[in-house]
C-alpha cells in the first residue's frame, strides 16, 4: 500500500521561513510565464514551476500540488508539480510564539498560540466561541467548521486545550480565530490547569490594607471579609456573571453600589469586552426584606436561560442587608440543590440555620457587633479588598448608612468624621433620604446611573446637591402630608404596665401606593410620639387588613416570641412574622385581624418597662 | 440613433470561461507596460490593449471599456479600449448552478443561482434582506443598493424570484449577495410556486405513527391531531412565527412544554439561524383560565411591531389548555379580523361557536372523550407527530398531565405504565406539584429552562429529583399553612336536599399573594372535606370579595344553568362565570355578595343528590 | 543634533499624485528583480530601488524607508532606500475633498476630509465612534487606537473637529474610518461652530403653511406652536433623544401618533441608521393624567443609562394632553434641576407656576380658547410644521379626538368637514372610542402599530373598519355589562338647591380591573341620568374606597375651591385633587370617605344652579 503523502498548507502570515524543502505544498496558479508557471503558497510566498516540471495544463486560480525543490539564497523557491493519489493535508502556521491572553490587543494580526482553560462555549450561527482563560485574562477563541455547527465538539468546559490562531478584530473585539485546536490531558493539562489555577488563585487573593476607621468589630470580621472578597474576585476572573440582590432602602444600595463600584471597575480592567460590565454583573434591589422566592425563582430563571443560550456559568449571589435570616431559608435551600453559591453581607440578626447554605457569611453579630456596624460599612470596605482604586469613589458611603440606619455604633462617628470635610451630617442624612425616596418611585429598578448621581459617585458635587435638595423637599412633603393625615386617627392607650400605646391604621386613615410606604410611616409616626413622650415607654403599632409594624421604646419585650406564641394561641390567624426583640411585624389573616392584634397587646401588657421610661402620663 | 451597448461587468468568481470574444467589458488599468496597459476585467482575469489599441492616457486603477480581440490558447486575452457615447452595463456572472437552499453552506464563496418564494423583506439600514424560500429550506438574501434604501421595490411578498448572487458568512450566518434579482411571471413563476408549494406541503406533512398508548379516543381524534401537526410544521416551514399560549398549570405547561420541543428543534434544523429558536416561537402561560383581551392585544402588539419594523409574518396562535370556550370568543373574533391563524388544543368542554374562528381544533370532547384526556396527552402526541424525534425527551408528560389534572380516564393508567421505570406515580404527582409551585413564583413568565428541569427534559435524573425534592417539601409546607388558617373558619350547613355545604372566605381566612392561590386553596379544602364525609354528597364554596369558586360531589347540578338563572334574577348583581356542570365560578359585583352566594345555595339547595352519597349526616 | 527626519506613510487611496520627489516614505518589499527590488508604499503605489541604492538585503514583505528621487513621465518612481536614526511619520492622505455629511453614501470607498460638531461619544469594545454633525446631517466617524481603548481622549462633546478618512460600510451603516481627527479651535473653530449652528437654526425653522382648518385661537397659538415645532426639529437635527409623554385616551393619543409621525419621518430622512427611529423616539403613555414622580424617574433612570452606556443626549420631554397644571410640578421640577428640557402640549386649564419650567407651552388657554381646542387639534397641527409630508397620514386626527374629548368648540365641525369624504362623524366617534378600548388592554404599552391601525394610519381602510367595528361591538357590550350592574345601586337625592345628585359606588357595584374603568363607568352613568333628566341640573359623584369623581351639569361650582375647603377643614381627611370648575375628582383617605362625600355634598347644596336647568322634578 502507498504511504499516505501530507500535503502543507501554509497559512496566512507564513514566510519563507515556514518553507521547507522536499515537502509538499498546496498552492494556487497565479500567473504564466514561457519559462513555466508561478504559483502562490499563501498570500505573500510564491515559487516557479518550471515548464519541464509540470505535469499538466493549468488556468490562474487552479489549485495545484508543489514539492519543493530548492529554496535559494535570494529567496527564490523551486517548485515540482506533483500529484500523488492519495494525501492528507496540514496546516503549517506561522511559528506561533506563545502569547497570554493580557497581551492579545498587541499582537492584532499576528499567528500566535495559547494555553488555557476552556471558562465558556457559545454556539452561534456561524462559528463556536470557546472563551478560555489563561489566568492572565480572558479571551475568545473562535472556530469556525460549518455554520451554525459546533465545532471540536470533544472541547468540553473546563477542558485545558492549546490553540494556534491568528489575532483578529470582529465586532470591534479582539478574539483568537483557531487554525487548530487541541485538548490536552496528562501532564500537559495538569501544568495549565496548574497555571491557570495559581494565577487566578494568586489574582484573586484580594487587596490587603486598613479599613478606613479603627473598627475592632470589623478587625475581628476581616477574615470573613477578606473571604467573600476573594470569592467574588474569583468569580469574576473566572467568568462568573455577579447577582447583587439588595435591601431597597439607603443602607443595602449603599452597601451594593459600592460593591458594584469595584466589580464592575475589575471586569472592565479584566476583559477587554466592553459590554460586559452589562451583563456580567447585576444589581437587583428585592421587594422584601428578604431573599424571597420570586426572587430566586427569577435569578435562576435568567441564570438557566443564559446558561442554554450563550453557555454562561451559572452566578454567584451576593445578598447584602439581606439573607441572614430563617426567612432567606427557602430560597437558600434551593439555591444549594442547584449549586449556587451565596454570599450574604448582612447585619440584621443571623440565624444558626443559615450558615449551611453560604460560601461566606460576613455578619457583625458574629464578632461581637450589632446592626450599629451597617452594610454600608461592611460592603464598602469588602468593596475596597476586591478593587483599592475604587477608593475614592465610595468613601463616603459607610456615612450615608450610618445615619440612614441610625447606627449608634461608634464606627457612626468615625466614618462621618472621614468625609466631613465633603459631606456634613446633614447632607448624609438628606442623601439617604433622597436616596429612600428616589428608589421608591424607581419601583425596584437599579436606577444604576440615577442612584449614583444622588450618592455622588463620580459627577460634579454642585448638580448632584442641587437634586438632593428638591428631592429632599418633597420627600418631606410627602411626609407632612401623610402625617396630617394620618396622626388625628391615632388611638391611645395606657397598658397596666404603664407604657403608652399608639394605635392606628396606615391603610385606612394614609394615603396609599405613594411615599412614604406603611413601614416607614409607621416609623415616622413612632419618631412623632416618642419626642412627645420623650420620658414614656412608648409602644406603636401601624396595621393594615393582614399586618402590623410594631415599634417601641423602653419595653423590655420579645416580639419573636410573641409571635410564636400567638401562632399556637390564636386558631386559624394564620400568624407570622417577627424580627428583633422590641421591633418588627406581625403578618396574619385578615378576618382574624382584631384577635391577633388585642393579643399581641395583652402581651406587652404584660411585659416590664425600662427603669428610664417610666416618666409620668400626659 | 445609435443603437444602445451593452457593456459587461465580469464579477467576482468569473473566470476566463466567461469571458466572450467581440463583447465590450468594463475594467480597471492595473499596470503600465511600454507596449501597452494591463487591464483587470476583474480580480483574476486580466488582458493586454496594445498601445496601438489604446484612445487615451490612463492613470493605475482608472475604469476602462475594453472590447475582447481575442483570447489566446494560452489564456492570454487581448483587449481594444472602445468609447461608446451610450451603452448600460450587464453584469456577468460565473456560469451559476442552480443550488436548492439547503445546499447552501457547501457553497460559501461560490456564485450561485437559486429559485424561491419571498417570505420576509427586512430592510436594515445597510441592505434590504429577502428572505426566500425554495421548499428544501430558507434562506436571507441581501441586496444592496444604498445604506438604508429599498432594493428592488417590486419585489413583495410571496412573489417568486430568481436570484443569481455569491454566498458569503456575514456576522456568522450564511447568506446570498444579490448580484441580480428577478421577479418571475407566468409559466415561470407558477413553476416556482409550485415547486415551493408541493414542497413545503410534501415536508409539512405530519409523521404517521402509532401514539405512544392505546386509546379509542385518541385515534377518533387523529385526523384534527394530524391537521394540528400539519398547520404547525407549515408555520415553521413558511417562516410564520408561533406564539403558544396556555394554561399556566401542570396539564397546559406539560402540552405546551412537549410542542415547543417539537418547534424548536424543527426550527434549529430547518434554518440556519441558531436565534431563530428564540424569535420564532414563544411560550406564554396566560393568567387567565382563557385567551384573554389583554393577551390578545400584547400578541397583535408585538406581532404588528415585528411585521413592521423586520417585516416578519404574522404568528400562528396555538392556544393549549385554553380557547374551547366561549369566554374565548372576544379574543377570536378579533384574531380573525386580523388574519390571525388559530389552533386549540384544549380538553375543556367545548363551546360551539368557537370553530368558525380557528383552522384546527383538537379537543375530546369532538370524539366521545371527556376532560380525563388531558391535553399534557395530546400536546404530545402531536408534537411526535410534528417530529416524531423528541419522543423520548417528551414521553413521560402524559403521564405527569394525568396525575396533575386528576384524569380518570384509563389512558391515565397506561400512560403513567409507559414511563414506570423511570417514573412512579408517586413522583409525577411530585413533579406535577413542583411545576404548579415553581410556576406560580415565575409569575406567568416561560421559565423555559427551569420549567425543562423541573420536567426532566434533557437534565441528570438525579439533580432533577433533588429539585423536585424542595420545591414539593414546599409547596406542602404552604398548602399545611393555608390550611391551619383557614380549615377552622369553614361554616358548614346541611342543604334541604341533605348535602354538606362547607363556605370559607378565602381572601379573609387565608394568606394573600402567596402558594397556593384561591383556587388550589378551595380545592384543597374540598378535597380534605370529602375525605372527611367520605358518604356524603358535598359542596364547597370558597369565596372572595367578588368570586366564588364551586367544588361539589355527588350534587347533580347545572352549574353554567344555575349562573344563567342568577344573572337574570338579580338585578345589579354583574353576575357571570360558569364552567363545568359541578364544578365552576361565579363572579360578582363586590357589593352584592351576599344576595349572589346565597342566591346559589338555594338553587344547589334543589338539586337532588346522587344516590351513593347520601350516607348519615356526621 | 541631527534634525528629526519625517517618514511619510501613503495611506490607501493615495496614488502617485500625491508621491513627492525628495521625500521619505516607508514602503514594503514586494519583489525581487536582477536589477533592484520592487516596493509597495501603499496597495496601488509602488517603486523601484535599484540595486545600487540598497542599503541591506531583504526579505519579501519586509518594511523599508525609500527616498523619491524621480517621478518619471510614464509613472515609474525610482526610489533610494534610506536609513535615518531618528524619525517620526506622518500620514499622507489623498488629497481629500472636504464632503458634506450629506452626501457621505456617495463617497463609498473615498477617502475624504469633514467638518464638524461632536454631538455624542460613544466607546465600544474596538473603535471609539465619533458623532459628527455638519449641519447637513449627521454621520458616524469611527476611530481606533487599540480594543476598547479611548481614541482622541482630548475630544469633547460641542468640539468643532477635522476629520480625514475612509468612507466605508460596517454592519450596514456608512461611517467614517478615522484617519486623523484634529480638534478646531480659534477662528477656525468658531468658523465651524458658526457654519453648523446656522445650518442647524436654518433647517430647525418649522415648515410655515396655513393651518387645516381656520381657528383664530389656533392663529393667536402659532407663534408658541412654531416655538414648540423649532425645539423638537433642532433635537431631532442634534441627535436629542425625544420622550413623547401622552394622556392615555383618545385625544392624547390622537396627539402624540400625529408628532411621533413627523418626528419619526424626520428621523428616517436625516440619519442614515435605519434603527435610529426605535431608540430616538419614544412614545409613552402615562398612567396619570399628569406627569407622575414615577413617569419622570423612568424617563431619568433611561437617560442616564443611555447617556452613560451610548453616550447618548439627554432627552427632550415632550408632555401632551398632560403637564400644564401644578400636579406636574414635582416631575418638573426635578427636569429642571437636571436639565432636561420639557415642551407641553396641553389644553388642560394651565396653572401660572408651571411656565418656568418649560422650554415651550402650547395651550390654547393662553389665547383665548379653552378645552375646546383639543390637543389633537394642536399636535397635529405641529407636527405638519415639523414635517409637511406627514399632513395626508394625519389630517383626521384632530376630528377623531375632537368627538373623542366632547369638543363643543367650532373647530370641531371644521375638522369634522375637513375629512368628510373619508370618515363620517360617527366613523371618528367609532375610532375614538375603539382607541381609548384597545389603549385600555394595551396597559400602557404603547401599541406603535396597532394604534396607527386602528387610526388609519398607512393600512387598508376596509380592515381598519372591521377591527374598529369589533373593538367598539366589544366596548359599548362591556359598557352595557358594566351599566346594567351599576345603575340599580345608584342612589338619588335632591339637594336644597334643587340640583338632582347621583351617587354610586364604582368599586363595590362594578365590575373592576376591566373596561370600562371607573372614571369612564362614571361619565357613563352621569350622560344617562343627564338624558333621563334633559332639563334638571344634575351632579353625579362616583366614588371608591379613597376617591370620588365627580360630574356636573347646570351647577356653577367651584370644585377646586371646594376642595381646598374641605383639606383645611376635615382634619386627618387626607384631602386633594381637583380639576375644572364643575368637573373633577376628589381623593382622600379610606377611613375618612364618609365625612369627605358629605362635606362635599354640603358645599354643592349651597351652590346656584343656571337657570336653564331648573326644571320639575320627576
Amino acid at each position: 500500500m502507498e504511504r499516505e503523502i501530507i500535503v502543507y498548507h501554509l497559512s496566512a502570515g507564513c514566510t519563507n521561513t515556514e518553507v521547507e524543502e522536499g515537502k509538499i505544498y498546496i498552492g494556487r496558479v497565479q500567473g504564466f510565464a514561457n519559462f513555466g508557471v508561478f504559483v502562490q503558497l499563501n498570500e505573500s510566498v510564491k515559487g516557479l514551476v518550471h515548464r519541464t516540471n509540470l505535469k499538466r495544463r493549468h488556468s490562474e486560480r487552479d489549485p495545484i500540488l508543489v514539492k519543493v525543490i530548492s529554496i535559494r539564497s535570494n529567496g527564490n523557491i523551486d517548485l515540482e508539480e506533483v500529484t500523488p493519489s492519495i494525501y492528507h493535508t496540514e496546516m503549517v502556521v506561522k511559528k506561533a510564539a506563545t502569547v497570554s491572553l493580557n497581551e492579545l490587543s498587541q499582537n492584532i494580526g499576528r499567528m500566535i498560540r495559547i494555553e488555557g482553560v476552556v471558562s465558556q462555549i457559545k454556539q452561534t450561527g456561524g462559528p463556536t466561541i470557546f472563551i478560555v482563560s489563561d489566568g492572565s485574562a480572558i479571551a475568545n477563541a473562535a472556530a469556525f467548521v460549518e455554520a451554525g455547527v459546533r465545532a471540536y465538539p470533544e472541547v468540553q468546559l473546563d477542558d485545558a486545550v492549546r490553540i494556534i490562531g491568528e489575532v483578529m478584530t470582529r465586532n470591534n473585539q479582539v478574539q483568537v480565530e483557531v487554525s487548530s485546536l487541541a485538548v490536552l490531558s496528562g501532564e500537559e493539562a495538569e501544568k495549565v490547569h496548574g497555571m491557570v489555577d495559581q494565577a487566578i488563585e494568586r489574582r484573586a487573593e484580594p487587596a490587603d490594607l486598613p479599613f478606613l476607621v479603627e473598627s475592632e468589630v470589623l478587625e475581628r470580621l476581616r477574615p470573613q471579609m477578606r473571604l467573600a472578597a476573594k470569592i467574588i474576585r474569583r468569580a469574576i476572573l473566572e467568568s462568573v456573571p455577579i447577582v447583587i440582590r439588595h435591601h431597597a432602602d439607603a443602607d443595602g444600595i449603599c452597601a451594593a453600589v459600592a460593591l458594584e463600584q469595584a466589580i464592575t471597575s475589575i471586569i472592565r480592567e479584566n476583559t477587554g469586552d466592553f459590554e460586559a460590565e452589562y451583563f456580567m454583573v447585576k444589581r437587583s434591589p428585592s421587594k422584601a426584606p428578604f431573599y424571597e422566592l420570586e426572587d430566586i425563582t427569577r435569578d435562576l430563571d435568567y441564570a438557566l436561560k443564559d446558561a442554554v443560550r450563550y453557555g454562561q456559568k451559572i452566578p454567584l449571589i451576593v445578598l447584602v442587608d439581606n439573607g441572614s435570616t430563617e426567612e432567606d431559608e427557602p430560597s437558600l435551600r434551593i439555591a444549594r440543590t442547584l449549586d449556587l453559591k451565596v454570599v450574604v453581607i448582612d447585619h440584621h440578626h443571623p440565624d444558626e440555620v443559615i450558615d449551611q447554605f453560604l460560601v461566606a457569611h460576613v455578619n457583625p453579630y458574629r464578632a461581637g457587633g450589632d446592626f450599629g456596624i451597617t452594610t454600608g460599612m461592611l460592603g464598602t470596605e469588602i468593596a475596597r479588598m476586591i478593587h483599592p482604586e475604587v477608593t475614592d469613589r465610595i468613601r463616603h458611603l459607610p456615612a450615608i448608612s450610618a445615619v440612614g440606619d441610625r447606627s449608634e455604633a461608634k464606627e457612626r462617628g468615625r466614618y462621618l468624621d472621614l468625609v466631613k470635610a465633603d459631606f456634613t451630617e446633614e447632607e448624609c442624612k438628606d442623601m439617604a433620604l433622597a436616596i429612600d425616596y428616589q428608589q421608591f418611585w424607581l419601583r425596584f429598578n437599579d436606577g444604576r446611573e440615577i442612584v449614583k448621581y444622588i450618592l455622588n459617585i463620580g459627577n460634579e458635587r454642585e448638580n448632584q446637591r442641587a437634586l438632593v435638595r428638591i428631592l429632599v423637599q418633597q420627600a418631606n412633603s410627602a411626609i407632612e402630608d401623610q402625617m396630617a393625615a394620618l396622626m388625628p386617627h391615632v388611638v391611645t392607650r395606657i397598658l397596666k404596665n404603664g407604657a403608652m400605646l399608639f394605635l392606628f391604621d396606615v391603610e385606612l386613615f394614609a394615603h396609599k401606593f405613594t411615599f412614604p410606604p406603611p413601614g416607614k410611616t409607621s416609623g415616622e409616626v413612632h419618631d412623632r410620639l416618642c419626642r412627645l413622650h420623650p420620658d414614656r415607654a412608648v409602644v406603636s403599632i401601624g396595621f393594615g387588613p393582614d399586618f402590623a409594624v410594631l415599634r417601641s421604646r423602653g419595653v423590655l419585650m420579645n416580639l419573636p416570641k410573641m409571635v410564636r406564641e400567638l401562632r399556637q394561641e390564636i386558631l386559624g390567624g394564620g400568624v407570622s412574622g417577627g424580627g428583633h426583640l422590641v421591633v418588627g411585624s406581625v403578618k396574619f389573616v385578615e378576618g382574624m385581624r382584631e384577635k391577633v392584634i388585642e393579643g399581641l397587646i395583652t402581651k406587652i401588657s404584660d411585659v416590664p418597662i425600662e427603669a428610664s421610661f417610666t416618666g409620668p402620663c400626659r
